[in-house]
């Protein structure tokens, strides 16, 4: 039997990096507001997927307000996040009382396909875990203590969202003590020991944090081949 | 006093990857070959700066036929290219007589600022190398042996061109058999011992490859705020 499936989408941003006053996650591309295509492109996946969306407490007001402005209806239930990424998604998951299959995603990677979604789902049902990953198209390089030095790109994969897992196991990972390291929650469940999943992203899920990223969104938006 | 520069465009597109049947070195943005543009902006960094062109030699005659038809006049130097990147660079280093500072860049960069340019050969005269990086914005894993597991991405950098170095040791680099793993000229530089000093790139400077770099290209022409 088909499990149950929730996705909560994170948006911390204070709108501070892109030098506006209006956080990110609600800068409009395309006519509306970046967290409102995210959450169009789950409900897109599977139109019985519980949303969960976990903002700052003081963003809330604000985002129902932009919510009648924009006649935005899509059922959704909202959490108060925390003080850090890893708190939020763990205020998250305290709303999540039907575990099943749980995916954690980026509110400000609109661009996530629906078949990405697919693939995380699919793979997380058999596997337990699933996170989409893309290759890295360019060089990169390590620092090392006094510089840097080459390594094989080929070994290496850029890591996108939605990380999907069994939710009792993430929520399991989730009572850890909060350390520096936790870079994204395939992170957080691997330092229980278990082994994670990778299956292929797609390259035009980019995660908006800078106005170059905005621009780039609004192109791809535009792209025909995405038919969004 | 300040030495001669030179830069090396390697340009070694076939156009399979972009599925089309010209390489994408020449494909149009913004009104002209995305060649045309790479030219231009060293050509902007530096009036005096000496241009070579290394093309698949089956090219060349394409591609002066394309100077013609978009009236393009700017001085430059065509070298035939090798059977791979290394024999590319490799043959335009011969055609580089008075050594200074020679620069080794991608052709389908377009969008390198003069800026970077400016910072690399800058340093590249302090130091003897300099190759323009910037920060990894997305989580990386390492694959392993049986997986992959979660790195610090604050440790990596991704790597640009164009990457400048004294001349001579360029040279002295390029005579090193062709090894695999060489991905980039800074390697090649490295495995003689040199030390690769890092400087600032700027992250529109991305590298051609997909029909959605191509549409991120497009718009990054046509973005105010780099005044090209």
């Amino acid at each position: 039997m088909t499990k149950s499936k929730t996705v909560l989408i994170v948006a911390g941003g204070k709108g501070e990096r892109m030098n506006t006053d209006i956080p990110k996650q609600f800068l409009e591309i395309h006519g509306k507001p970046i967290l409102m295509h995210t959450l169009d492109v789950f409900q897109r996946y599977d139109a019985a997927i519980r949303l969960i969306l976990v903002l700052p407490a003081v963003q809330i007001d604000f985002w129902k307000e932009l919510c009648k402005k924009h006649a935005f209806t899509l059922s959704h239930q909202i959490v108060a996040g925390g003080q850090n990424r890893f708190q939020s998604v763990k205020n998250g998951l305290e709303a999540v009382i039907n575990s099943g299959l749980v995916a954690v995603h980026d509110g400000v990677r609109p661009l996530v396909s629906v078949e990405t979604i697919a693939r995380c789902f699919d793979a997380a049902e058999m596997h337990g875990t699933a996170i989409p990953v893309v290759d890295l198209v360019e060089s990169i390089r390590q620092l090392t203590g006094n510089g840097s030095q080459s390594v094989d790109r080929n070994t290496f994969k850029l890591v996108q969202t939605p990380q999907v897992f069994d939710g009792e196991m993430l929520k399991k990972a989730y009572e850890q003590d909060f350390p520096p390291l936790f870079t994204d929650d395939a992170s957080v469940v691997e330092a229980i020991g278990i082994k994670i999943h990778l299956v292929e992203g797609n390259r035009e899920n980019i995660k908006i944090t800078t106005k170059f990223d905005l621009e780039m969104a609004e192109t791809l938006l535009k792209f025909e081949d995405l038919k969004i």
